[in-house]
């Protein structure tokens, strides 16, 4: 089992829970005194002021590679080459049997970029602006633009109408559709649901903005009637609201219609930006024929999406798409770069728009929509498999997260790299995830989860809480 | 010519320069009126009120390449596969093309990574916290925390005191250790010398905190003479301080010691945070024995280095390393990754500690020291054959960075990927760069150069004002 786990190189040895912290998350403690966990487990606080505990990570500190100093005679005997070559051929070994094993991101593992590898070596660098050509010449914006242009053309907005850059990561398409926002209105208050990606109440605190946090439904979606209420009480103040194109735990999609409707029925018209996080869907989302519209059609701001979950690019990546009226106010041009600043980061992976273009060119809008068809097929699937079997489980609809009951035990959910809140996990279904791959996941987990509660003796949890009374599937409400 | 610039695809047709644009540059306007233009001239406003033009880089528009969607019966004919292939090679020559001349940017380009392109397939993502495995198996953390120990060690902090983590570029680290400086001090104001990086000031402003720049000598260095004036007309606030470990234009090494006792000696004992810009001689002056140290022992908050600088990784990264007890103020768990959130990103590129490591073992401290020592031969070989061909030069000791005249043609600019600002341009010398190289480079200046100034019949500009009267080679100060 150990060696399943993590890198597959380090035997942990002692298998014993770690001691709960303090509570206080102290990671120097956590170095000293817990250096064999598995797992650390710590206190998280609720809004409501109760405080649960939390499980996290491995400390990593116990089976890092350290970096030594080269011997002197280590060109000669050729030592060192023959050791490292040894931690990376185990390395790749480990990942091919952690990417078999995967199903709790909503990472898009099935790519090949064979063709690309000649450009590996390179220093691409699209250091500032995507439309204007720094001085360093070894970059990649011809593909970058002609990606960006993909994706505006996707989201309703003409070439000369929109101004977009590929980030680094979901995060980052984020943090710069609320600053956008931000500057937009200066005075605005951040309206995000308690769902929304952490990175958004991360940027309220970096940005110093005021933030209200909004209630959601079971399904995880914006509740409305709460947002409507959060809206009356603060009039005399701009709205700036994240909406969430999937939510991160339960894959729900905001009602984008009823948040501009709440709005402009409340008095904020023209007095308000919308940001889409849509890390995950927002690529899904526009193949899916009942789905509503994300489209700069409607009076929203900025758009943003990952590239390495449903794209499935080897590396984090994103794109962002703002108006391009917008972005004048943010940017300054930056004279030794001889291009403009207006992303959050100055030098920019190269190799990303390559990738994204690479993958685009050769799936396009058809190829997507197979794709998004086949994994709503795939999570559809497993749903039902799962309620079969008596687990609660719940699909929303447009999602393909399938969240259901979490597992007793976090070997297992390491094993399978789920990710778990409370008392309920997810799989993310990507297109690399087949009815083959679902089948073998199943089959572990009813087999485990027999003995996790002794073959019926013990009952499993309630999660009418979490998925609702019609998806619950405990002993109350499977009656 | 054309051919040799940009992409080397594109043959662009007309030469003629662009008109300067209105004072406010907008970028649509430059997409509609501009799609043949080499460069973009736009107003930069000086800190005094005045106006100067500054060159910004080509339009890409003109030249990217499009994302179109495949035919029906693409599958079958291949044509699809043979244009992409087509595109993809003759970049690739391009880059081969770009990467030989490229000069400006302190980006080494001397690398082998071969022994890791198996590797660079996998989506390998670190997110979250290096410390504490999150539930996504496929990462490369081992790798992460050992490079992050060897420059914990490098800086002077031992393993139980320091948190760091290995960013996206060297503008996530200095976002990253002000906002860590803006949390330990929420009221204090960010100082910062007017020729530190364009990232510092965009933090402030993200931030939403003061911001008081401060002069420089004309060495480049921060002048604390008047830095002592800022501080006295602000006691009350504590103060947050961005460092240059070597400015970005002319590579001065800000007086750390003298910036200290300044600190101390107006009354701000115990209210600073210090920030150091390790960018790019963040890793060199560590091997530079005269050299003044950058370390923890010294009162200092946070240093941050980037990665595809003098280290020369593939991809734009970065290391930033601060103190432990600064950090947990910043950051939360983040239930659903498993881990903790204290980085700016979310996703992080799980390839880059990877590159890392492997060359921090390859070449060690003994590695780097041989190629610092050579970096600085070289850059005082390429003053001394600019001096002796009549050219106002200038070389900061500590530096590789090799200031001098403004090169008259944009193309030639573009050519040798120099960085400009004002009458000056900047080579910085990295560890693949020759003296061969410089050769070819001096030879090429000179001949252009005698065709600018006609044999001498036109005189250069004088540079006293950039490089000081002693480096100036005008006709007043060659004297």
């Amino acid at each position: 089992m150990v060696g399943s786990v993590g890198n597959g190189l380090m035997d942990l040895g002692g298998r014993e829970k770690a001691e709960p912290l303090p509570k206080e998350f102290d990671p120097k403690e956590t170095v000293d005194s817990l250096p064999h966990s598995e797992s650390n487990i710590v206190v998280g606080k609720e809004e409501n002021g109760t405080s649960r505990e939390i499980v996290l990570g491995r400390n990593v500190r116990t089976m890092c590679f350290e970096v030594k100093e080269p011997e002197a005679d280590d060109e000669i005997t050729g030592e060192r080459e023959a050791y490292m070559a040894g931690v990376l051929a185990r390395y790749r070994r480990s990942l091919v049997d952690r990417t078999k094993h995967h199903l709790g991101y909503p990472y898009n593992l099935d790519f090949d970029y064979g063709a690309l590898i000649h450009l590996q070596h390179f220093s691409i660098n699209n250091l500032g602006d995507p439309f204007i050509e720094s001085n360093y010449g070894v970059h990649s914006r011809q593909f970058e633009v002609g990606v960006l242009d993909w994706f505006a053309r996707l989201w309703g907005l003409e070439k000369n109408e929109y101004w977009g850059y590929i980030t680094n990561c979901g995060t980052e398409g984020n943090l710069h559709g609320i600053l956008v926002g931000r500057e937009v209105f200066p005075n605005g208050i951040l309206y995000a649901s308690k769902e929304s990606h952490y990175s958004v109440f991360k940027a309220a605190r970096m940005y110093r903005m005021e933030c209200v946090k909004v209630a959601t439904l079971v399904s995880g979606e914006i509740d409305c009637t709460d947002f409507k209420a959060k809206l009356v009480q603060n009039k005399e103040k701009p709205a700036i609201i994240n909406i969430n194109i999937g939510t991160t735990v339960k894959g729900a999609v905001d009602d984008l219609d009823l948040v501009i409707q709440t709005l402009e029925e409340n008095g904020f018209k023209d007095r308000f930006y919308i940001h889409c996080d849509g890390a995950l869907f927002g690529l899904m989302m526009p193949f899916v024929k009942r789905a509503p519209k994300v489209t700069f059609k409607k009076p929203i701001g900025s758009v943003s999406v990952s590239g390495h979950k449903f794209v499935g690019c080897p590396v984090p990546c994103g794109v962002l798409i703002t108006r391009l009226t917008h972005i004048n106010a943010l940017s300054s041009n930056v004279e030794y770069l001889a291009s403009r600043d207006a992303t959050i980061m100055g030098s920019r992976n190269g190799h990303a728009p390559i990738f994204l273009w690479y993958t685009l060119n050769r799936k396009g809008y058809q190829g997507f929509q197979k794709e998004v068809q086949k994994c709503l097929r795939n999570a559809h699937y497993l749903k039902d498999r799962l309620k079969e079997a008596g687990i609660g489980s719940m699909l929303n609809e447009l999602s393909s997260t399938v969240v259901f009951e979490r597992p007793k035990d976090e070997d297992f959910v390491r094993q399978w790299q789920l990710a778990c809140e409370g008392n309920i996990a997810h799989v993310v279904v990507m297109p690399n995830v087949t009815v083959e791959k679902l089948d073998y996941f199943l089959r572990e987990l009813l087999e485990k989860r027999s003995h996790w509660y002794q073959e019926g003796k013990i009952s499993p949890p309630c999660l009418a809480a979490e998925i609702g009374e019609d998806n619950c599937l405990c002993f109350l409400h499977s009656k």
